[in-house]
């Protein structure tokens, strides 16, 4: 059997609690000579006083910083748009960009606009990004996007009520910082949700028809790694084992997708996002058990992989009862994790269904990776679950 | 803990048993338009008639081709200039490698000497290669260095007897192509010393200072692999399932490296093949299970993983006994493989030995990554062993 892969990933990375007050001893890695820098910070963090020991690690250094705190949660083009018009005029040689998968991906697309000739929309319609961007720093503050290693920034399109994702090389930064600190204050709503979307990416890329053996040994790790720390995670915030572990394991699903792909599940949750602003985690764990359910005949084999990194005992099981323990395993976090299980919650009606399907079934880039298709009929069926 | 790691690879990465007959459906990935390519080819491939199919796949694209196959084993810088002096005013946007390490490692410094103004004498006094070389591709014919994805180019000093690598991110090819069909002729001597290569490179990764999360996988995918194949391609060399692992092992392995460094069995090797042309895999196999017994009081711990990836049979062992067992296990393979285990085949003499500490003890950069610090005395009494 012939594989075909594709791997970019960043340069450099740090890890382990406590890594970004050693950010300064790595920015030689970045840049030979920095003079200033723009900080795109998630608001949390400023109020967590990371932003100012990230500003003062950088001013010791001599370097000038200005930050912004302005992207919001899921950007649309106009609000990344809004963002460059303000900063068009400013000088900075480093960019970096702290905070969820929005703020990174908001802070991967700043990096190239400012060095190309293109509105985002441009981009949309097909453009390559042609010159590499101010080198960027990306430091995650939650697990779940894995942002900080991807080729991608999704953003939503309101008229289209859809989120797309633009993919280009040059997205990817000189350095990450994988520090567990930043995460242990997130809300608990965020951590299930953010988690769950981690757990998504590499299950998707693991089944994908794009899954090769680099992105399989990077999903099962991640597998490996969600599985035994996403409720401790989420029920004993402050564990930094259980921090470190979720994203390491979130940066592994980064790497699987960026090789493989994501799948149906993705491609049913972008309409969900972008007409009904339902967070991506929260739709992507909505969907994720239905969707593998729908896959389940093709996939057995795989779900058993899955099922041994999961550590779901093996004892004596034909492989359709591991497989469906997988399943089953995924529905109970999402009961656990308290992540909405019905769509009315987010105003969802069932005359939304045969739309949804229709603007899912847009998304061939992901459709394709599926490894069973999807007719529309089938798509509305299983959006139709998650409204009870 | 923190971790820092260090990543590069190549972008994409086509692997299958005929793959290469794919080359051409890929070439867009590497550069929109090519006119000309510059084959640089092991002898043995041609014979094989590989060449001839390259060749005609890139003329069947209306790209001009020429072949040399002038590479040395473990070539010496006089050997590089000289072929690059062939070449220097020849024209072509594509570089292809294919064949071993040697091979390899010449095409990556043709590469970028063809766009620096820097002779190989200026890189190994420390000049940082400033500019993107040609594009390459880098097709290996064995498994052994890992070279298609590695920073690195080893070539030899001569006046020094001592083999020196030059590191740059810009050796990195765009396109890599893992084709088991390439491997299934070679001599089983040469299956011995590279695969043995290979499995060096993933043990003292994973045993390195230097080793992190993303290393440690790669090296212990790698040693699963190798393990459980490379007698098998010994014996039978036409098997491709055992071709393919090791390829892919070999691979990984060069990932591994890359990010992890290798260490002392390295340092030790180089002047083993600076001063007496030993084979670098033959040198890397002969000192492996000595440096692992000099090692393994401080990494026990790692070689029951080690052991566990090699399918060491786990029951009722002590950590002490299982790393025990990896270094038989090693010893074993080496001598069911053939490869000579005393250093005066090679016409080396007890009166040398003083001579070979001394230079090991100047590969400082891979004796910090060792876990255990080596006196030159303890040098010495490792190179003795190989006296007997």
């Amino acid at each position: 059997m012939n594989h075909f892969y594709q791997f970019f990933t960043a340069n450099h990375i740090i890890s382990g609690a406590h890594s970004l007050d050693q950010l300064s001893e790595h920015l030689h890695l970045v840049k030979r000579k920095i003079d200033s820098a723009l900080i795109v910070a998630q608001p949390a963090l400023q109020r967590l006083g990371f932003i100012d020991t990230l500003e003062k690690q950088l001013s010791e250094k001599g370097i000038k910083t200005f930050t912004i705190n302005h992207v919001m949660p899921e950007p649309t083009i106009q609000n990344i748009e809004d963002i460059y018009q303000d900063i068009a005029d400013k000088e900075f040689d480093l960019l970096i960009g702290i905070g969820g998968g929005s703020v990174l991906d908001a802070t991967k697309l700043l990096s190239v606009l400012k060095t190309n000739d293109y509105s985002i929309r441009d981009l949309l319609g097909g453009n390559q990004i042609e010159k590499e961007g101010i080198p960027t720093i990306l430091i995650p503050s939650t697990s779940g996007t894995g942002s900080e290693v991807t080729p991608n920034s999704i953003v939503t399109v309101p008229e289209e009520e859809l989120k797309v994702g633009i993919v280009s090389k040059y997205f990817l930064p000189k350095l990450v910082i994988l520090d567990p600190m930043l995460t242990i204050s997130l809300p608990k709503s965020i951590t299930a949700a953010t988690g769950m979307d981690a757990f998504t990416h590499s299950l998707e890329s693991y089944i994908s028809n794009k899954a090769n053996p680099m992105s399989d040994m990077f999903a099962l790790e991640s597998i490996r790694l969600i599985s035994s720390s996403i409720l401790e995670a989420y029920h004993h915030g402050s564990s930094i084992e259980a921090r470190e572990k979720m994203l390491l394991g979130s940066m592994y699903g980064g790497m699987a997708l960026t090789s493989a792909g994501t799948a149906a599940v993705h491609a049913l949750a972008y309409p969900l996002g972008g007409k009904f602003n339902i967070p991506h985690g929260v739709a992507n764990s909505m969907l994720l058990p239905h969707v593998m359910a729908f896959n389940m005949d093709v996939i057995t084999e795989k779900l058993v992989e899955v099922s041994k990194a999961m550590g779901i005992d093996q004892a004596e099981e034909s492989p359709e009862k591991l497989a469906e323990k997988v399943i089953e395993q995924i529905a109970e976090w999402t009961k656990e994790l308290n992540i909405p299980q019905n769509l009315k919650e987010y105003g969802v009606d069932e005359q939304d269904i045969p739309h949804l399907a229709e603007s899912a079934l847009k998304v061939t880039r992901l459709l394709n990776n599926n490894p069973k298709s999807l007719t529309i009929d089938q798509m509305e069926k299983i959006y139709r679950i998650l409204l009870p």
